[in-house]
This record gives C-alpha cells, sequence and structure tokens, in this order.
C-alpha cells in the first residue's frame, strides 16, 4: 500500500506511523516529495492485515491499495480462458456463442413446454425459467416454487436444453440444484455472500449476476466466494447497472465484455432483457453484445408478454426471437466465433 | 394506472387494448387529448394483475402507475407515529432521541466491554457491535460468530444496555435472536427478501438498512416484507446511497428523514459512519441528522480505531464520542425533542 | 397531463383544482378510481402553461406529462433519417460508416500532420483535434486556441479530410466556425444553451455531445435548441456518462444507439475514446458502436500518446487506430452498412 | 505521482519508464514489493506535466496522484475562513447566519417588489430572483432579461436588500455585473470555465453552484478558475447531485457543508429548493443545512407558487417562508452562530 502523510508532521509523529506499518506486517520504505512524504508499504495485501484503518490516524491524509484485491477469478491466476461445461453438450466460454432463452417465470406446464421447443427451433442452447422470484413487493407474484422446477425439468426432457434458474435461498440450494443445470444468482442477492457459498456448495455452474450498484471489482470479489469453495464453474453476468437515466430500465454496461476478458478467466454472459427493460431495444443489444465477444446471451422470452406474470414489458415474442436468431450470425461471426 | 397509447391508432387496434384492460380487471376510461389518447384504467392496483405488461404492446407508448405500491409501512395505513420497543426501557420513535453506538465488529471481550462501558457514560441507550460481518473479500475478517454474540451478551449484562447485531444469513435467524434486542439487516442484503421474511417471524425488532442502490419506494416496500409478516417493530435506516462521488464512501441522503415521516409511520435511524465512511465528518452529520428530526443514530466507535478489524476509517474513538454526545444535546433540543 | 389527487378532499377543494386546470388553458376530464381520483387535462403540454406547478398545491398528489417534451428532433417530426454533409463529399447518417479520428489536442505542426496523413491512410474521412480545451484544472494545458485552428486548415489542406473541433465559448462561434466543418459542443457545456444558440447560427454542422449526467430526453430537447435556431445539421454523440463505476472513466452507454435511432432523425455518433478513458478497451467498444448502427465513430488517435499534453491514457497509436481500421468492416457489414 | 508497474518487465522495459519519469521532470524512486513494483515520482505535480499519460505505455498498470489539484481555494493556501462582503452590510462567512430569498424567476414588479418586502420583513438579508434562465426546454419561459435585472435593482432601492441573479452568458457578464451584488453560476454552467472567467473578471461576488454531477474536487477546482482570475469573492453552493432516487428531483448532499469547511476556506451555501424539487422537504433541509454549520441558505420563495413561471412545485409561499424564519433561530444557535 501507499500511505500519503499530511503536511508538517513532527519526526515523533511520523515515527509512530511508522512504527504501526511495521507492526501489521509490512517494511516501511520512505519518499519525501516535494509537498507530501509517502510511504510505501511492503508486503502482500491480500494476506496481511489491512492498513486502511490508517486513515483513522490524524497523520495519515490517504492510503492507496497497490494490489488488485480478486486473486483466483484473476486472469493473472489462470492464463487460458476457462469453459464451463453446462449439462451435457453444451460448453460456454469456448469457440461457440450460446443464447439461453425462455420466460422471466414459469408459469404453467404448456407455457414453458412451448417456450422451450420455440427457442430451441429457433437456435438456443440452454432454457432460462423462473421458479423462485425476488420481487421488490411482496404483493407481487413470487414464482411457483417446486412446482416450477418440475415443470423446467419436464421441459427439459422434452427438448435435451438444460436449464438455468434463479437461486433465492440458501435452504434451496440442494433442492434447486437437483433440478437446475446452472444455478443463477440474481443481481439483489449479489452480495449475499451465505448465497454464494451455499451455490457454490452443490457443485453446479454458477451465474453471477452484477449487483445493481457493484462496481467491476466487488463483482469479481464476490466471484472470489465461488471460487474459493472449490466450484470452479463461475460465469459473470452484466445485466445492467442503475444510473440518473430513466428511459431504460438499467444501464446495460457492454464495456464489461472487454473488461472481464482483460481482467478474469471466467466467461461472460449479457442479459440484455433485464439491461434496458424494454423489448424493442433488446435485438439491438444482443447483436451488440454477440459482436462485443461475450460468450453468450441470456433473453426472456414469452408466448404472450402483454399477459406475462413478471417483466412484461421486456420479455420478446417467439417470433420476434426467431428473427433475432436469423439475424445474429453475421455478428457472431464478426467476432470471430460460430453459434453453437 | 393511466395507458397513453401511440398516435395514428386504428379503431381495431384501440379496442384490442380496451378489452385487454377489463380482462385483467380495470374499467377503462377513454379521454381523447391533442396529441395522444389516454386510458384511465379504473380498479385497485394494489390487488389486480398489473397493466405494466401493456408496455409490451405495439400500441402502447406508456403506462404510468398512480397508486403508490407500499400499504402496511405507509403513514395513510397507520396515521400516528409507530413506537418500537426494544429490550425493557429503550422505545425507538418517540419523544426521545436514541443514540446506538459500537464497533463496527466485536473483537474480543475487552475490547466490547470496555466500549459498552464507555458509551453508556457517555449516554448512549442502546450498544452495536458485529458478529457476523459481510465482507466483500472472501479474505477479509467475517466475524466471530456466535462467540460474538455471546459477548455481546455479557456486555449486555454488564451495562444493561440492549443490543442490536446485524444478521447475514436466514439459518442464523433463530440463533441471533435469542441473543439480540434487534435484528439489523445490512444494506447488501435489503432486497434479500428471505432474509426479511426470516428476520421478520422471529418476532424481535428490525433494523432495515437502505440498499446502496435502492430508490425509497423500493425500501419502503422492503419493509413491506416485514409488517405483511406480521411483525410491526420495522425501523428504516438510511446508511448513504451509492453515487459518483469518491470523497465519501457513500453520500448520506439526509433527505430521507423528512421523506420517511412523511411517507411511513415507521421510526428513521440514521448512520453516518456507514454514510460517509470517514470519522472526521461523523459527527457533524449526527448534529444535522439530529436537527432534522431522526429518531436516533447508529454510530461505529471503537477504543482504537487504527487497530480495528473492519472500517477503521469511519469509527469514533471513545474520546470523540464523548465529545459528540456533550455537543448534540441543543441539536436535539431544536428538533423539539429530549436526549434518551 | 395528469394529475392525481391527494385522498379525502372536499368538494371545494376539488373543484379549486379544476378551475385552476381551466385558467392555465387545459380541459379537465374527472376520473374516480378506488384509492385516487385522477384528472386528465386535455391540451397541447408543448404549447400550453406548464401544470406542474400543481404539484405545490395540497391538493394534489402528483403531476405526470403525457406528451414528449422534444418536437423537432423526434421522429415524429421527420420520418426519414436526416443526413447532415459534412466538407463537400462526407454525408454522416445515410448508408455509409464514417471514422472521425484524430488527436485529443492539436500540439504542433508536425503532430497534427502526421495524424491527418496516418488516419487518412487508414481509412478515416474526418479529422478530429482540439484547439479550445475546457480543462477542470486552470493548470492545465487549455489548447493552442486560433493557432490550433489554423494547423487543422493545414491538415485539412494537406489530406483533405474535413475538421471536426470543440467550440467552448459564444465569443469563439464566428471564428470557430470559420475553420471548422463540423462544431463540437462538449459535454461540460452540453447545457450550456447561449453556446448552442450559437453554434446553431453559424450554419455549420453541430455534434452535441450527451452532458455527463444527462437523461435521453434532456439530450434531445438540447439538440431542439440547435434545430429551433433554424439549423438542421445536427447529430447526437453518446459519450459516456457517470456513474459509481470507477474502472472506466465514464460508463459509455451504447443503448443510445437504438434510442436515438428510434426517439430522432438525427445521426447518433459514438465517441469510445472518452466513453471509457482506456486506449485498452477502445477498439472493442467501436467494434460494438459499428454492429449496433451508430452512424459514425468519434476517436482519439496520437502518434505517441505517453507525450501527449492531455488525456494520454485514452488515445490510440497509429498502428493501434490501423489495426481497429482493419478489423472493422465484417462489425459495419453485419450492420448493413458500407466502410466510407 | 506512483506509478504502479505491470508485473514481469524486463529491466530494459522497467528502464524505458524511468527515463520518462525523470524526462517529465520528476525524481523516480523505485520499491520493490512483493506483488508489484512501484515507483514514486517526486516532484511538484501542479507545476509538472502530469505523469498520467504514462497509463498509456504497456508497462505500467496504474498512475495515482499524492497531491490535490487545487491550490487557491484550499483551506492550505488560507488557513482563516474567508468573508466575501455582498452589498453594504451584509458579509456571508462570518459568525452571522444568511438567507437569500426570492422567487425563481423575476415575472413582474408586484411579484419581485411583494416579494422582497415579505422576505425582508421575515428576515433575509439577500434578495434572490432568475432574469435570465437556463431552461431544458426552448419552448419554456426563458426569463425577462435585462428587464428582469432593472425590477430586481428597483426591489433593492425599495428594501435595501443586495441581490443575487445567474450569469447565463460571457456576453451578459458586464451588464449583469451592473446591476447584481451576486453573479450567481448554476449548476449546469458549473464547468464553462470561459463564463467562471467572465464572471470573476467582473470583481464582483460569484456563488458557483455544484454541478449535477460535480466531484467535490472537480468543483473546488471550477471554484480555482474565479480565485486564480484575481477575485477573492468565491462562495461554493450546494443544490444537490444526481442520482438514480427519484422521489427527489436532486439528493442534496449535505455532507459537503463539513467537506468545503475542512478543505477550503471559502463559504458554503445550501440551496435545498433545487436540491430537493419539492416544498415539502424545504423546511426540514434547512433546519439541518443550519445546524450543520452552512454560511448561508438560498431558497425560492413566491407569492403564488401554483402560478410560478417557473419551478413552481418547489417554492416556499410568504407564509411558508415566515413560518420557516420563526423556527430557524435554535437550529443557528445549535451551531454557533447567530441569524444575521
Amino acid at each position: 500500500m501507499i500511505v500519503v502523510l499530511k503536511p508538517n508532521l513532527t519526526k515523533k509523529q511520523e515515527a509512530a506511523v511508522l512504527r504501526e506499518i511495521r507492526k501489521l506486517g509490512y517494511r516501511p520504505h520512505v519518499m519525501r516529495g516535494v509537498a507530501r512524504t509517502v510511504i510505501g508499504a511492503i508486503g502482500d495485501e491480500q494476506t496481511h492485515h489491512t492498513l486502511e484503518t490508517l486513515t483513522a490516524w490524524p497523520q495519515v491524509e490517504s492510503v492507496m491499495p497497490v494490489q488488485k484485491r480478486f486473486k483466483l477469478t484473476s486472469r493473472e491466476a489462470h492464463q487460458p480462458n476457462s469453459q464451463v461445461k453446462v449439462g451435457k453438450n453444451v460448453v460456454i466460454g469456448g469457440d461457440r456463442f450460446h443464447v439461453m432463452a425462455g420466460p422471466c417465470s414459469v408459469e404453467s406446464e404448456k407455457q414453458i413446454i412451448d417456450t422451450a421447443k420455440a427457442v430451441k427451433a429457433a437456435g438456443a442452447t440452454v432454457l432460462r425459467g423462473g421458479a423462485f422470484k425476488p420481487r421488490t413487493s411482496p404483493y407481487e407474484f413470487q414464482g411457483l416454487g417446486e412446482k416450477g422446477l418440475k415443470l423446467l425439468a419436464k421441459a427439459r426432457k422434452e427438448t435435451g436444453l438444460p436449464i438455468i434458474t434463479e437461486l433465492l435461498s440458501e435452504n434451496h440450494a440442494e433442492m434447486v440444484a437437483e433440478y437446475a443445470d446452472i444455478l443463477q444468482i440474481g443481481a439483489r442477492n449479489a452480495q449475499n455472500f451465505q448465497l454464494l457459498i451455499a451455490a457454490a456448495k452443490t457443485g453446479k455452474p454458477v451465474l453471477l449476476k452484477r449487483g445493481l450498484s457493484m462496481k467491476v471489482e466487488e463483482w469479481l470479489l464476490a466471484g472470489e466466494y465461488v471460487l474459493a469453495n472449490e466450484n470452479p464453474n463461475l460465469m459473470f453476468c452484466e445485466r445492467g447497472i442503475r444510473t440518473f437515466e430513466t428511459y431504460t430500465r438499467n444501464t446495460l454496461d457492454l464495456s464489461t465484455i472487454p473488461i472481464v476478458k482483460k481482467e478474469s478467466h471466467c466467461p461472460i454472459v449479457i442479459d440484455p432483457s433485464q439491461g434496458c427493460g424494454r423489448a424493442d431495444l433488446v435485438m439491438n443489444l444482443c447483436k451488440g453484445a454477440a459482436a462485443m465477444g461475450a460468450d453468450a446471451l441470456l433473453i426472456e422470452v414469452h408466448p404472450n408478454p402483454a399477459e406475462a406474470w413478471s417483466d412484461g414489458a421486456q420479455q420478446l415474442t417467439l417470433d420476434n426471437f426467431k428473427q433475432l436468431m436469423d439475424e445474429l450470425p453475421p455478428f457472431v461471426a464478426a467476432s470471430g466465433r460460430t453459434m453453437a
């Protein structure tokens, strides 16, 4: 770490800071500059006690970390791209581009099976569908629960598509893992570390959405909770951050595609449906994400969005989805991949 | 709800929207304006199916709700201020102003007991201390767990101060409730609805921190999960929101004091320590919060902040805290209250 | 507009609101709902006095506009895409995709001419370069001023590339317009309406960058100041908005490409250099922007970024730029365009 | 500055960075840490060429400044509080607390004179009123212009209150300075540096509002443009920042009171009217600001807010204002001041 001292300290005041730095396990290195004295504290920031508490000292103006705080998710820790195997035949993070599609919520057998067949026919390789829904209001539809999971399993049986569904509660981890091929951690739970640990321990692939106001570093650190619990099958999913803009529900930060590729070895998936909250923008955002090198898309598709039990405004119709899949290949090809 | 139609629709297109509105349980009321046709959909938005899915229709430009979505937490539902009884003698939300103080984390018996005695002597009426800590990185100190709870209980026994501590996991709800007088739900879990339900069900008072990017309406709706699970002892706690500013760790939104008082009957508590992340600003923010009519403060205090195991930069020393308590009474008096 | 009344008003209180609505030039239309009474105020919101002041009345809960506030920039006002002619041969907004490139600041004759030749050779069709620089600190390099404009003109003469440069002051409008082919209005001046009017009145094409915290509606309304001053040659330029994220300098909001295309007839240009502030991400963002249908890119390129007098961290080298131009065509082709 | 190198550099690569640092006028000081090599570059960051361009080098991971970038506005440059004399008898920044009040826009002689008399009678010491209005839409009322300035001058003559009014255009600087006692720079022009310079050069006191998305450091740096142009009469004015919250128009950041007091010697004024955009919250925010040590308030007051030509929703009535002034003294007293 770098410790910047306030101007005009006495020798004694400065010595006290140096003593504390040594006590916390670092070797201090003093540089006297024009306007400030700066101390380089040499030592491993990931294993030693943090020096940031020094900012509580009256002698100290600021403390700046030098090292990145994430380890296992970092590209330095693992040079090649990680590939996550989903179900029997799907590999996310390789040279094939995947599309995960399905309704926001599972509503009925007919709804999920019709959707599954349609998205498969159009080229999707994973089926999404929510059985447990985190809703801003307790008076909104909360999902069908285990019944929804059973319907997803039925849809998988009929179509062969592996399924991704959200895990909401530590107490459901085993149950959901029994049915799902990928456990999705939603944006509102992205720093619910107990849930991340529970998900990791099932051994199933985990898709970690970015929290609404999560910095990239915090997101990679949350992923660290999965890898550190011995589950290497982690994917990051950008789904828009909260900003001042109200035209879109969230602001989809597509720059996370090159950023995650640069900083981490884990796959990056883009969710444009949550990302903008408007079906009329989804198609365009999918093309951008594919062109920029995302490993996969996660798209909400519903046979009749206007009657959907949740988030109707952002779900594509089956026809919209087919059109999207027809138009996507040149964008995928431009990024050097092929459609799965 | 109000449904705004796009211009230049055919009669048939318009009739389809009206049919759908009726089908979803509302009575449509058409107003033909200069530039747009607008439909007032009359019905109870809190019990009927949402109309927002109509935005997925090509005929519809926008849908605007008219009613507020929160019920039980609203001032309309309960005109007088709610008072929350904590332990035997503390009442939050009445005409006395309370200060909850203590370390970010419980670290040792000596640390917590010394702090408890000192904050009590200075005038605090509730002891805070974290036993389970949600940390951005898995490599940081995660709290002493149940051992920490036992130390808090010991401090309560020695000083008589009731205790507030954070609940992190549904699985700990019973255990934490056994020791704590108030269950704190942290900002990162503010929309972890499963945790809110588990906390509510213990019957203990719940202090719900505002999430880092939570709108006021979403915060009141999260509180709805507590009241709807038959626990009336809910307090809201503003602890700063995430903005672009980096001088402070968060931006403390003190306007939530008059807002929560206007919209809700529940007490509002201010946490200036998390709110700014810098001990040098805490004292001033406490005075503002007291003057503006907050019901209580939640302040981090540590015998030696520079060696704290977490968040040292924002904890007051015992001397700082005593000085604050000495200076606070005129601010509390200006707001028409008295110190507890 | 829609006016929502508070519950439990007397007839007299309600009548007063209706009287006021009529007085302001609207025809009120009352709808009695379950929880609220709502008044539709029928009239042209763009020409009548605003009703929003009604929110100051104690009887009124909220007022919601129905119409969009932008007119001349809206797609409704002008169905086809507008095309902006720049210099003799460049048309922005048509079926050809353009790249504007050059240094952040003009520094010397050699620097700007070398860059102009290199970017032209690589395929750029417009040369960018700042002569007047708005700098956060008064102690930073403020640009070469008119000398910089003369150097740009010289580079145009040598290469034939039209030039885009920033206009900072109303007092410079005529002078800058004498040299420039496009006047750029920077993000910090995006709501400096006096400057927008001065720029519009020169008759030169205007490129309006989005302000750091400007909503889409406000951006289109700022553009309205250009069109309303009889200058139809307006282009919008997304350059990133300010959010909580610090990994990138700004958050580039690529969803503005489909949004501006949907709401407006004016071309949309993307500036990825300001958008992320890091040269290592620029290339990828350019590909995404091209694929998503932007009309042009605005890219910072410098012969030696590490010695640039401003914003070195975000400028591409000449080699980087050549590589980008080599890799861009399939992305442009996927969007149905051809490189200019 | 501190320059952090990437891992695994060759000696030659490292030497090149050291050479560049020397070339830019700094003395490099190498520290070899556990995970990274860090270079302290010793020299005055305020006068030397910036090193941040080094981040464009492939060898460099990050560059961190050590010094603060503002000089003349900093507390280090001028230990005592600056006091700004306004008109003949008003001093902002001393031991008296001032209230500036008046309508958003000057609308008529009767409106401004009635308001001036009423706010004076209630205790205000400065009259505010807009003659030139920056409006988001070109179709909204843009102010009475010079006619408005003449009406303000008339109100000053009748009441003796000095006046504050907004300066919008460099071209108006002399004219506005002829009438006004304080020139207000609005939030949308807070980084319109040409306007700041023009305002400074009039010699009149300048009140600089914080931009909607301006960091504290950028705000102090914008103030630097005033002081560096030999005008010492600068006041900062917090008026709310733009965040994701929509309940209030902006988020008033009251923590700027202790921050500006700590970092700068210039007075800090709070504008709660713009800060929240809702008259029903203004009174409470005023009390908080007074208690926290603001030097003055800037409040919108109108004889009939519901018929105001701009921003009616946030203006207090004359009666509200009188009540506020009656209730304010204990809050001012708690902060150790007296009402002017």
